[in-house]
């Protein structure tokens, strides 16, 4: 991933609050409409900036739309340590139940993503390598804890599962996939998959 | 659900060749342009019949998408009977992996139906609780075997699980969720959290 892995150029010509304020309008397109409906044209409009001012800054829309989402930190994923496995996989779809409308977005990012390469990648390094690294960090810790073994087969299937029980939720329970359910899972999926002897 | 889960109307007016004929043109525009772009129009077109015969014969757009699904038996699940759970879910899996294409027909049809209530309910109703019927028949069997445990917590969350192989791999890993990686996945997962003791 070329693309997205280069250092973000520098943004001198634009202060936190206004890149904050082209975020928020980007977010705000996307909930309205989805991301193929969404235009550099569209969030020029939305935050009283210029198109010429955009492509200066994120150079393509999926690059604009990864960073609004970085910045966003959808169901945020910092002080996740409560000192056990369990707290934290608690903990953590807790806040993953209370972000529906994160999830809205993301959903139709991740499905344009799956016919846009540049997206794709770009979506990638902003969101989901992050949330695979808090992942990874949470159970690092639980292996140092001995909760789990170093070696456990089911330590990288960590995100599939979580993923799982979102999706599945809608697709199968046709039910939207809330703390309550999303705690049954730990429980009865996720838990004995990491900790099996 | 009641739309989807009245009687479907006799077809006294098309033979099963001729129907079959028409599914075929609506999988081949979905493969195509995806489920927003297919028109009755287009269905018609493609398939040198009429928009009249086509909304007499299924009313409307998702329940003609939701018949061609259901027609068209996306990675076939007859037969899956081998004796054992693990044998049974490797080869489940084995057919997801060779069904790729068929996977990007259904992902582009349950996407449309997270904004299209009729849409949801025929998906759900022509492809989803059929396949949940399979996966429960094949834990029932595995449970009278005396595999699993018939209060299994996890028995229920199987489709969950699986949906998670399959969207974990391309949007954590961007890879194709192939038959090798969801045999690991069976391994590592998904027979820990169903033979829990």
């Amino acid at each position: 991933m070329p693309s997205t892995s280069q250092p973000r150029p520098r943004r001198t010509r634009l202060t936190p609050e206004r890149e904050g304020e082209l975020y928020e309008a980007v977010l705000t397109l996307l909930r309205e409409g989805g991301y193929d409906a969404l235009t550099m044209e569209g969030v020029a409009a939305r935050s009283r900036s210029s198109k010429a001012t955009l492509y200066r800054q994120w150079g393509t829309k999926p690059r604009l739309v990864a960073e609004a989402l970085r910045h966003h930190r959808p169901f945020g994923l910092d002080n996740l340590d409560t000192g056990s496995l369990r707290g934290d996989l608690i903990e953590l779809v807790g806040r993953i139940g209370r972000a529906k409308k994160d999830f809205e977005v993301l959903g139709t990012v991740a499905y344009a993503a799956r016919q846009d390469e540049e997206l794709a990648a770009a979506l990638h390094a902003a969101l989901v390598q992050p949330m695979v690294d808090v992942l990874r960090a949470m159970t690092d810790r639980a292996v140092a804890r001995g909760e789990v073994a170093p070696d456990a087969p089911a330590l990288p299937l960590l995100p599939h599962l979580l993923m799982g029980a979102q999706v599945g939720r809608k697709l199968v329970d046709r039910r939207e996939p809330d703390a309550g359910f999303l705690t049954c899972f730990v429980d009865a999926v996720v838990l004995p998959a990491l900790t099996q002897t």
